[in-house]
């Protein structure tokens, strides 16, 4: 079956890129002798985090418990969730991934690592925690080298949990001097840091410039979007994940109306006014609004202009978010279909 | 057990508050003599669907036919998709749908015209079809009535089709001056207009004022959110569907963040800079910004703030997408959780 006759809107990945965005990043972070963590939360699907292990990840990254409880149930046994556990329901579901897995988890405060090791107080075996710190986003994190230092006294005062390292989202020019920072506070405790996790897509190829980065945690990087190409970590030709869409009316000469809209493309801006996505057969057009399920175009800039039932390649404002959208994503290569991938940790919200 | 010993994120749905919901809104289109058939990409639940049929809707209206097949599947026989159905594969989805069941469609050009003729020549019943027009939306619609009286000839010339009437959304004041236009146009040809259909939460009480609608396509009414409440179509304890969530970190005195991002709240806004939702416990918090998994929340207007690890209810920017993204909403009666609803037509873009 060919990619175009597949019933719109379909989300499609272009398997020669994927494979290529897959090898091109870890030979970039085996060169910088950088450990490779994607995370999955991009693609949710098992036989992508397969293919990303099989190429050299030294394991993967994901964002939430049941995320990780998929990937574990596909056979991946080295998983880090960089996420703050709290509460008995996940701390109990957190101990029985412990048992099975290779599990690393972070923490920013001490009320999350009291909860860890009440969790785990008499399992025989130590759970790795990492502290996170905030290098700008403004979203979870220590503030301070002082705070780490803390957090990671309090990790190692317990024999349930082991300190790390520490760990960032994006890496940026304030990661080395926290590092460095908290490495001194830390020395004269004798308290090491093992990995310092850094990720992005966006930033993955200034990863080694950083120098204190040992593993590096890139999403996006085996589909790509608008939001990385504009970022200039991947090309246009280096995207693999599109959504196939059929124009389903043109109500006049300058307007188009797609059948993918915001349940398809997602909402996410990747600047006000932007635009929920680039046409590639019409780079001129504007996808200028989302309705659910219809996607608004004007065409008004293109020379020639789709006609009714016409088919659309569109690459989304932010792929992750678009890929959780959809049931099943469709593997082609060579403009034929190869696989059919449940989006098996879609909704994986907990 | 109790909503609050569900583990968040979580969808939770007060049941008192939908069902008065369903009530109010058929009340007042009963007595105004407007049918009622609401818009099931809301929810996307068969229960609440039959639920609404229950309480006197004439039927259904679902955006895709993916969503009618399930809901067909679920026993609810008057489905109308206000949508261009075009292409083989949804064409012959379409036939079988049409033997099943009492289904409407709608169309805005002859493309559609043509396929749909084409693909039920040979039906021994013929499928109403509406025409779409647009009052202003700049979304899928005819311009004028004249064209609108164009189609309606050219549905009417097909035995396989009958013209049904005129469709629109939203209906507002452009909607009674287009219809009478094209009422004059057609009672000319003898053609009647039996259904006028119009459409949307934010306008649901005007529907009377428009004089023309014969039936009303409300979706968001059941639910509510912000952008229903700030159009004064309900109150803010009118609004049934809160997604709770836990306070997982506090970096900053001012700053916490949630455990629902942009994969449970969506990133539909309802102004620049309006924030991602509504926290009801701390109304003057902003949730300036959505990650995938964390919702990155302002408390610096609050004189009391949460500790980490405690609860919060978000009232969603807009309630369709938000439902859209999970696979179970939780019903609940006084506190209490009474129903597990799999969002069935989740991911039923097609």
């Amino acid at each position: 079956m060919l990619a175009e006759e597949l019933e719109t809107p379909v989300a499609v990945v272009d398997l020669d890129i994927l494979e290529s965005n897959i090898v091109r990043l870890q030979e970039y972070l085996d060169r910088h002798s950088i450990l490779n963590r994607p995370h999955i939360k991009t693609h949710k699907i098992p036989e992508i985090a397969h293919l990303q292990i099989a190429g050299g990840a030294v394991g993967i990254t994901c964002q939430k418990l049941s995320e990780a409880e998929v990937m574990a149930q596909a056979g991946i046994l080295d998983i880090f969730v960089p996420y703050n556990i709290l509460g008995e329901a996940k701390l109990e579901r957190l101990r029985r991934l412990h048992r099975r897995l290779n599990l690393s988890v972070t923490a920013d405060s001490s009320a999350v690592i009291e909860g860890l090791v009440r969790a785990l107080k008499d399992e025989g075996k130590q759970l790795p925690v990492l502290v996170e710190f905030d290098t700008g986003l403004k979203r979870c994190g220590v503030q301070t080298p002082d705070e780490a230092a803390e957090l990671a006294e309090q990790i190692e005062r317990s024999s349930a949990l082991h300190f790390a390292g520490l760990m960032t989202y994006p890496t940026n020019q304030n990661t080395k001097p926290f590092v460095l920072e908290t490495k001194n506070l830390l020395d004269a405790k004798g308290i090491a840091i093992e990995r310092v996790s850094g990720g992005g897509t966006h930033c993955m190829w200034e990863a080694h410039t950083h120098e204190v980065i040992t593993e590096h945690r890139a999403g996006m990087y085996v589909y790509g979007d608008r939001k990385t190409v504009n970022a200039g970590a991947l090309g246009l030709d280096q995207c693999s994940f599109k959504i196939h869409s059929t124009v389903v009316s043109r109500p006049t000469n300058d307007r188009g109306i797609l059948d993918a809209g915001s349940k398809c493309l997602a909402s996410d801006l990747i600047s006000p006014g932007g635009g929920h996505g680039l046409i590639l057969e019409y780079p001129e057009a504007r996808i200028y609004a989302l309705s659910e399920e219809h996607g608004h175009v004007d065409f008004s800039e293109c020379e020639s202009r789709p006609e009714i039932g016409d088919r659309v390649s569109v690459l989304t404002n932010h792929c992750c978010v678009a890929n959780n959208l959809f049931d099943k994503v469709h593997g082609v290569r060579g403009g034929e279909l190869v696989v059919e991938w449940p989006v098996l940790a879609r909704g994986a919200v907990h």
